[in-house]
């Protein structure tokens, strides 16, 4: 007997991935990226994927914004969606509610959704509601379309690619970790910024379309376990390691203040840390004027390059010294982000 | 404030239902019916629906065969796609796991689902996995393709129509309440039927299929609720009444040895006992033949007659004396059968 403490979210999935579809024509991913990609008419593929939200673990209802939980369910799926580069359609969403919850909680909750939904087209078209015996848990399942052609894989990085990474990195991490006496002497505008960082990821549906689009992504996902830990499965699924140059590693100021007022154990936290909701994506070095060009008004920063290899990363500091990343980033099971 | 156990499940999906879409074109049925229906390419619609299973409200894990709940988790959607009259196509699986639970009980539980899932040729494309502080939390949705033109909806009953149910009604219900101690006398095989009748149900997903082909079908619905909550769905939106035949509602042999042996609140179990995840469905008068000649080969009951009116049912005896029925069927957050 062994359980899931034990054997973690990632050995689960290896053990119940292994088998095998009824229906395997048409379906280009199941299990294993981002999204599972099917085929459709006319020369386009859905999307699909479902994120849940536990409360306790991905959240405090206590103290929490109904609305923003709202926003951060329905952002955490399109975040899936940009990370293949595709077009957002419906949602439904399923809710399991303590049955003295106040009724005026969840509509807070359906609000902030539905305001992230009518920004990015979305449909919420359905959905089941429930007793819950214990916490509020939320789960939303989101379809997406795209062309077949410019579907950003999790398997397609080439030893001399570019690594590429959206916005700051560690922010949401840091905002997690902003209880009452840490940090102290950071602002109130910083502390402000790394909440808001963490509360209210705005997906990156227009960036992960226009780089689909490009043609010059060869492997894309978003960063929601900490980037060593996704840059990990990038690397397993395309056969390749990688070398990160650690003082690439784009950080905001507030972020940096934070980290200098806090313990040693915050060191690490732009690359371990979790819920970033940005792109991590790979470019082939003649497709990279075409990225940057491409993403002119947002922020994209190179950290890195793919380099031949069995799936390991690699930190490397000023002086050009190597040291292997044991990061696991995120481990939902354990309950807490690696040191 | 109002709580969940206040306002129930229907009035809170009352209070959700009534926003609009952003994206209304393409949008046959959103909130309201078995599945949201959408448009397609090649002139098909896509179906989706989603529904949750929580430890300690829809099963209790210990003592609980895994299989057979992996099994119920897809029944209980494939029920809804056989709703509309679709093919079911992809399952996406959301959970919340308990740290402690042995990996070798959702291994059971995923070969139970995927045993059904390859009946129907259904792909279990992908999910997601999260810690859970409570119970035991499950959520699949299916999506499913049909012809627009096909598609059974609840709004389409008119008078004069009859009422349909496949199979028999109560023995899910009957056999949530098999407690040791109940229906003292009960054989074991009617025991072990009524049992495998709530643990087991069969999606009718065939004969939903064969009647949405037929064209006969003014409406139709899964009986999940319990027979009297379920009808009234479609008497109201439809905006007529239905006067059902006591007489005629199919019951099993073991079903009525279980009334016979139990105490008076077995009485009206057929009627207000929810899980039965049979087919309600209408047929205008001109349907008749098509209909009963093509369930030939499956179990179906005409129950009844729609009638001019605002959402009422009444039961009629076999003196043809009417009473109107005030069964709620099965509401989640009292947490209880109606009586």
């Amino acid at each position: 007997m062994a359980t899931f403490r034990e054997i973690g979210e990632f050995g689960f999935i290896e053990r119940i991935g292994a088998a095998g579809l009824p229906r395997a024509a048409g379906v280009y991913c199941g299990i294993g990226d981002d999204c599972a990609v099917l085929a459709c008419e006319n020369h386009r593929v859905r999307l699909i994927t479902s994120d849940l939200m536990v409360e306790g673990v991905h959240f405090v209802a206590e103290g929490s914004e109904p609305h923003w939980l709202g926003h951060k369910l329905l952002a955490v799926n399109l975040s899936d969606i940009a990370a293949m580069g595709g077009e957002p359609r419906e949602a439904v969403v399923s809710l399991a509610i303590p049955p003295d919850l106040d009724v005026g909680f969840m509509e807070r909750v359906y609000r902030g959704l539905r305001e992230l939904a009518s920004r990015y087209g979305v449909n919420v078209v359905g959905g089941d509601t429930a007793r819950s015996t214990g916490p509020l848990v939320m789960n939303l399942t989101l379809t997406g379309e795209m062309d077949p052609e410019r579907v950003c894989y999790r398997s397609g990085a080439n030893p001399g690619d570019l690594i590429y990474v959206s916005g700051t990195l560690g922010d949401a991490a840091a905002g997690l970790k902003l209880a009452p006496g840490e940090a102290v002497g950071l602002s109130e505008q910083d502390r402000e910024f790394l909440l808001c960082r963490h509360h209210r990821p705005e997906p990156r549906v227009v960036l992960g379309r226009a780089l689909a689009a490009s043609g010059a992504v060869t492997a894309m996902l978003d960063l929601s376990d900490g980037m060593a830990s996704d840059l990990r499965h990038i690397c397993r699924q395309s056969g390749v390691s990688a070398v990160i140059d650690g003082a690439t590693i784009p950080v905001s100021p507030a972020f940096r203040r934070f980290r200098e007022l806090s313990g040693a154990g915050t060191r690490n936290l732009a690359i371990t840390g979790g819920e970033d909701y940005e792109l991590l994506f790979t470019v082939a070095q003649r497709g990279r004027d075409v990225v940057e060009a491409l993403a002119a008004g947002t922020e994209i920063s190179c950290i890195g390059r793919i380099v031949k290899g069995d799936g390991r990363i690699f930190l490397e500091n000023a002086r050009g010294l190597k040291t292997e990343l044991d990061a696991r980033g995120f481990e939902h099971f354990s309950g807490s982000p690696a040191p």
